[in-house]
């Protein structure tokens, strides 16, 4: 796309006299938009019916100019969706197909639909029409893919699992704790997207060029047409700002970031080692030569995507880098990564939202792995404390416990209260509420703790909060 | 920071039978985080007192023990502020050198403060209360530049300057319209400042390790006590959690980006080849050796710094990607890039706001600029089309007259009436007025447009959103 | 590509009694890779061509098969090449879309053409091939680039151009040393694309899934008839190493990062206010609206898609990290970045290639540029130093003049003996000798200066480099 | 750093008549680089050493001059090396404070010192030194890391693990076939670094300011003395070039990755569910809250570090985007991140390669892990195959009896020749032959391949590569 120019060969009647040669063909292809930018030919659409519908409020256009053009677009669009119109590279952009095909069809009229405005400020209201249509269905899908792990973590609020820092065992928590963890992720990624969804929702249609246009437009009357919540502010930041662009990339970031730590644990979970979850074959691989393989593509190709779109970010940043105003034909290459991002985080959230509900808990194993490692030696601490004794003494007794433990291949619970009274005579029967996993998750009773009780307190503030989305 | 340990060389004393040997002196210095981290230390004795005001609350802290864990913090700031505490590596970060210095003053009191927290939620309270200081202060930062940019697009509001897409002369703008097209980014910036810091702005303090403590905790009363808007909602998210560094990162990325585009100009402006504007000689450097060189090194080393922006926030994202839950000492590398990028956010913003008021406009070189180049030509096709004519040989006229004016040297104004009339009879002598460059500006009167009335009603409406923010 | 895999909606047969269901409908989408990977068709056969023709001579194919093999795999690529073998996303990748069409061909001896290799080696020698296939190409239209710019260096070796640093200006330079500064450039992303080539052309090809192969291969014939240097030396490392398509790109964002510089100069060179170069019009947009525009669309095209390449980069850094050997299903996402750059690259440099030895340069301009702005200020300097004064007291004495020249508005060389005397009665007639333009310039005549003679002396040299290519 | 400036308070007297005000307090703090590029001082003397010797040979200084200037030097060095010089902000940077610092010492003969180059040239010079010295000091610690590996490599060469893809137990291989897999990864980015190390060491002093100089400087002596292959060809090149930065740190960023991959598998290694190494207690840090932990922390810290070096790598190629020649003040930004970039990779470096010949690898839970999981499957197939059955039916067979192998709870090494024949009359006795994880390993044995004969022969090649390097 460049400025409200028209590549068609025969420059010189376009162009005037101002070009002594017609476009290179090479150049013509490598500066052509037409090949991505089709895309958006739903939203190029509607933006011109709200600009017509305001030339002829404002007195540019006749009611039946309006009409002529209304319905022409209505008819190229079909065109599109029938598969009936095919996108010239001549021609260069999505926005130069649609109006010479209008053209086509109902004459010089068409022509008229440019008056007080130009390509710069029509594509950017293209790219925010688009990206404001995508970001409501991300947020969708998000939605239910939190629904999902709330059933999930409701489920299996029981459940017993070892937590990790560091992926050393470290405390029991329990699997819809973890769930909800995930949730939390999501709701952040959620508000961001609606955050950037506010700035991604502003007009810059009537900004023109660069500088605004001559003509006595209604620049509010289009923004509302077009759902947008008010017109922008100044022409020249309107047709070089692509931050919006940017922010939605971080965002999705963000998110593919979470969707990775998540792929990790999933894949870390159906190892042979961890064995903690099974994923549905339909999510799976197998291997024509090693019979015995199923694997966890889906979590590891989202894995993998996260390189992707955190590329795309730094692609859309360095784009914009020391850009001088206006705007410059580099912001081309604002489309394709962003419309990567697009396809790339669609495309993962319907997989997890798809493959979430159905993972399946190996309750016995994880039950198996939280009940080693002296996982609950910090409660046995706790326990002392509270029965008077100073923390640096807890925390030798429990550390000689362990020691015992490690030597004699027992975990705590696992000793009798004569072994555990070896290292202390504080340590009396009432012990070993505190040393089963039950005893360890329920005593983490408070907001954002594990306890089963906080986990369904969560999780039924989550689903009001989804509840209200609607 | 690893997760509540201690890396004291009598390593056998804190940590039980569990290590057999002291930690590598090499590897004690690689992972110890006390040469970064303490600039927190405000944060991190804040972060305590509230923790022990809790714990005096819930029973657990006597208000005696309280009084002298305050009382000793605040003894302690005072030692690091008088610089009379020397930071220890065996003591790994700023929590432990404080725990120990308090220790040190109040003896086996100063233990009982850990409890119910570990240093896992701790550092994340630490690092939440720095950046939502640090973003205060930024959002400071960048109103005093807006301030600045308004003020001076007020006193250049009539001042007409060339607009430019490709570089290439495109229409007459205003210097001010230019401004506030800076201003206009710099308020998208504020706005997702604030909206981060909503997210920065959750209380972590009470996750613990990974899993919530097994004391009766209140965790709502530290987050009020330290200014938080709510207790974060899940422990394991809690600790795990680096959302709000990363998106701080992006939200410094555009802003730096910004930063860039403005500086790039002032580069060029400054060129002998454009010469459009003055810097303040306190702004600048010269040479040794050429005598005539005044060079622009704010701008170009605020250009420069943008990189070093992007570079942490690609930094910080990979250090997140596929970790798993909870807590890993890879987070530990979530402090350097961020630190960094706020200070140089904060040296680029500081040179710019005191920068930007400085800037002495070459109102005349300018206006010479913008009336060379045909800039007024899309103003004669209006015209044209104004009195009727179709927009094609509107088109062709002007495309005429231009070439004419190539091959006479002359600009459109430059023309006599006869001349243009040669290539159309339409042409009358009201042409002049839009062929000048104030009716070229002036008729871009809408909002948003260059036009001067314009220019002063957006720097109205911008000054009037300052207003709000005290 | 999952390892060996064969996702056939007929699962039960293929995978045995592993799985219970068929891969979902969009899974089997998500996870396919045939849309991107069929560019390497020809590399694919090549591949499979040689491993047969190993297969046989190591007894394990009868020359009867071989021949069949052979002959189908030829015929498979006239289908595709001639369009009429449908791709098919159930076959998921090239590797299963051609094999699955040779066996249609030759019946149950297609089968036996995977005997002792892996999907997993095979598409690492795919990769390799494709990589080695295009660095030729790259490297051939470098050395095309390079051709241009040193014959522009030798016809505008005399020249004359401000110099910059700063964007200020700074010596006298000639358009030929500046030309010689790109073509230097291009020299070390030769050199490094070479340097990258040697790690590309090793043989994956026989390291299986991951360990190796139980039959009775020979590693060294196959890598042999590929024309790679050696087989690679581990098997594991050799399916999950994707290290030369990260140094692909790492070379690849050095080389736009150049082009980005001097696309930079393009575009202030062929702006209104340096108006140092013209750009033919083949090279250009106009516009439909501003009949006066001459955009220069591919210097800012190329500059716009740095970042595309610098954000694969990214991609494929972000993707390998902290993968666990061996192959994982995230290496699918390699191939997309890759394929990108190489197209950007090879697009990039063919529109550089075609449009360096078309720049027009404007000499009037530039020398009239360079004449002013006291360019040679230094050279005064260098002129007393050489008369015995000391070099603080020189620099003093041109300071001074200096400041009398912006004062009267006249540059040294418009002084009188005279007017120079006024600062030092050192400076004597033959001072203008050095204070003129060429006096400048030929006076920087040492290896790396911009004296005519060494510029040409550098062409030659640099000729003498591309001749050792061929 | 800006070209030949000087930001000393006496501002008048440096740059004459240009300047009228000083530099701002804040933006000299701003502007100068003397807090990070002090480092360089060793490079900056020698340099300076190097330039003198030429002057005096070209006839420039006199011999009693230059054993001023070189005494001095040695002098300065001494200074900084005993902390008795006190580095000076308005001084700027490195080179200045040095030359001030000289001055101070043997009057104006140290002024002479800087004829004939540029802070320009003098820093590219001393920022290739230094990156030289690191280089080699980098490949000697990669050395001694391979060193480790490879002795390791020979001490496991027998011992059998899974092997994985897609973290799913594939196919038995030994522990060191996977140590020689990471050796391979390190021997590519030791070549990596000495390609590098060939484009770093060239020669830019003589560069002057951006286009050489009048004096008559012999280039070729300089880089010979300083240890350069050659000068430079091209002045504007020389300093604006910052390639070998970034090549650097793309060598770099390969290695980081590599390091997280290691890491990533050491991490899980240690996991309770893998368990299939040890690291010294030297290497990790336990916890003062749960006494059972130790934590891999320089596993962690290494994978996390990765993102540092990626970010670096993009803050420097964002840095260079679109810079116009020659010297701008944006390159001062190359340092920061270039030196970090450096001091992260000897960390990592020194901590592997003291770690890795301290691993502890628990032969026996690796070997049952390799056990189970059908590992051998592939072997049962490919043992049909060589007994005359077509591939399909080998597979079938193969999955038929992991089928039962599931339902029985029974590897396919534990069955009965009986329950094997169930599927196929074609076994016989000497499948139990292949069924072993000795048979598998021993079978792939072929270049590459993981059988223990392959892995000695793999080590034997390797060392004598490490040996050529001394």
């Amino acid at each position: 796309m460049s400025d409200s120019s028209n590549n068609q060969k025969t420059t010189n009647t376009q162009w005037g006299g101002r070009f002594s040669e017609g476009v290179d063909a090479f150049v013509e292809k490598f500066t052509a938009s037409i090949e991505f930018d089709q895309r958006m030919y739903r939203q190029d659409i509607a933006g011109s019916i709200a600009h017509a519908t305001m030339l002829e409020k404002v007195g540019i256009l006749t009611s039946d100019e309006l009409s002529q053009i209304v319905e022409g677009l209505n008819e190229v669009q079909q065109d599109i969706e029938n598969g009936t119109l095919e996108w010239s590279i001549p021609l260069e952009d999505v926005h130069m197909n649609i109006e010479a095909r209008l053209t086509d069809k109902i004459g010089i009229t068409g022509k008229k639909l440019h008056t007080g405005r130009s390509r710069n400020d029509q594509v950017a209201t293209d790219i925010r029409l688009y990206v404001r249509d995508e970001i409501d269905f991300i947020c969708q899908e998000i939605t239910r893919l939190q629904e999902g792990l709330i059933m999930l973590a409701e489920r299996e609020a029981t459940t017993i699992m070892p937590g990790f820092t560091h992926l050393q065992t470290a405390q029991p928590v329990t699997f819809g704790h973890h769930m909800m963890a995930w949730n939390e992720m999501l709701e952040r990624d959620f508000e961001r997207f609606q955050d950037c969804r506010k700035r991604v929702n502003r007009s810059p249609l009537g900004a023109a060029a660069l500088a605004g246009t001559t003509y006595p437009i209604d620049r509010h009357m289009t923004a509302n047409l077009l759902g947008f919540e008010a017109p922008t502010e100044n022409s020249l930041d309107s047709v070089s700002d692509r931050d919006f662009a940017i922010e939605f990339c971080s965002a999705a970031s963000l998110l593919m970031t979470h969707l990775s730590r998540a792929s990790e644990e999933l894949i870390l979970w159906t190892s042979a080692q961890f064995n903690f979850i099974d994923l549905p074959d339909r999510f799976c691989t197998g291997s024509s030569i090693m019979p015995q393989k199923k694997n966890p593509d889906v979590p590891e190709l989202v894995r993998g995507k996260t390189g992707r779109v955190n590329g795309h970010l730094v692609s859309l940043l360095t784009l914009m880098k020391a850009q001088p105003l206006a705007y410059n034909k580099d912001n081309q290459e604002d489309k394709e990564p962003l419309f990567d991002v697009i396809d790339t985080v669609k495309g993962c959230l319907r997989a997890y939202a798809d493959m979430v509900p159905a993972i399946q808990v190996k309750e016995d194993v994880m039950r198996e792995a939280a009940r080693r490692g002296f996982s609950t030696a910090t409660d046995l601490a706790d326990y002392l404390v509270r029965k008077g004794m100073p923390f640096r003494d807890a925390h030798e007794v429990v550390g000689k416990s362990v020691g015992y433990g490690i030597e004699q291949d027992k975990d705590l619970s696992d000793m009798t209260l004569e072994e555990l009274q070896q290292f202390s005579d504080t340590i009396t029967e009432d012990v070993f509420d505190v040393l089963t996993l039950e005893g360890s998750v329920n005593a983490r009773n408070h907001i954002g703790g594990t306890a089963p009780a906080q986990v369904l307190a969560a999780a039924g503030r989550a689903k009001q909060k989804l509840q209200t989305r609607k």
